[in-house]
């Protein structure tokens, strides 16, 4: 299985985007994995939210693959422990190809994207930066592999 | 309110130090703040987890004074939105001198830190690594001192 993240807009502060790549890098060791961000749409100031969130969604929905898994990280989700996560996970790579998170734009996702998800995972009740998200998932998702793997990365 | 995050052991990688910094940096426009580290426990390999706990314990509680409201970050705590966090800081601020948070090493708490802590709150379901919660918990905080404010940060 392949795991994909993709999300809005390139990530600004230098020391998220090295933490970021830390945790790409550790995942890479279980998982083929990638991260696809798409450019910020231009002239958002000019635009309502609804209008931004639209086109954000156009251009994240030309990521998917027929056949992909698409989850998004949404507040209205599920919510998981991180073993009940690496159980999740354990469980997609015997039934999907490709499994693609789908991290929102700073004002959440467009109606064509709720549409062509399969699923939504919540990682809190309390709502995060989208650009700090991707770091917190990747450690979500980092972890779920140790846990898998039964490596002491996890303290349950 | 002076508002306190306690923690054990210094922040290891130098990107998790600068984003902690800038969120420090913002937090200070809304209230003092401050960041306490204690050291790590000396020869943590050659003591148990439960040894460890207790001793980061101890040095955590020196950090207290009397008066002082404690909150654990934990994740037996209760959950909250980001908006129903404002307002538990809001709230505080008319009740509390000094406001401490603490957030466990890696094994959690000790029992005398839960002895001394009025009260605990959970950021999520899920485990996140001991040094990341600090930056996820003052982006948190930072969130809750705009949205008191009414500034344009969060997008509920």
């Amino acid at each position: 299985m392949k795991i994909v993240l993709a999300a809005t807009g390139k990530t600004d502060a230098a020391w998220l985007r090295e933490g970021i790549c830390m945790y790409c890098e550790r995942l890479t060791h279980y998982f083929p994995f990638e991260i696809r961000t798409v450019p910020d749409v231009k002239n958002a100031r000019n635009i309502s939210e609804e209008q931004q969130k639209e086109k954000e969604g156009e251009a994240i929905l030309k990521i998917l693959q027929p056949g992909d898994y698409c989850v998004l990280l949404d507040e209205k989700g599920g919510q998981f422990t991180s073993l009940q996560f690496a159980a999740y996970l354990e469980k997609k790579t015997h039934a999907v190809r490709r499994l693609v998170f789908i991290a929102g734009g700073p004002y959440g996702f467009g109606e064509a994207v709720y549409k062509a998800a399969q699923e939504k995972i919540s990682i809190s009740n309390m709502t995060f930066s989208h650009q700090l998200i991707r770091l917190i998932f990747l450690e979500q998702l980092y972890r779920a592999c140790t846990i898998i793997r039964r490596e002491p990365y996890h303290h349950g």
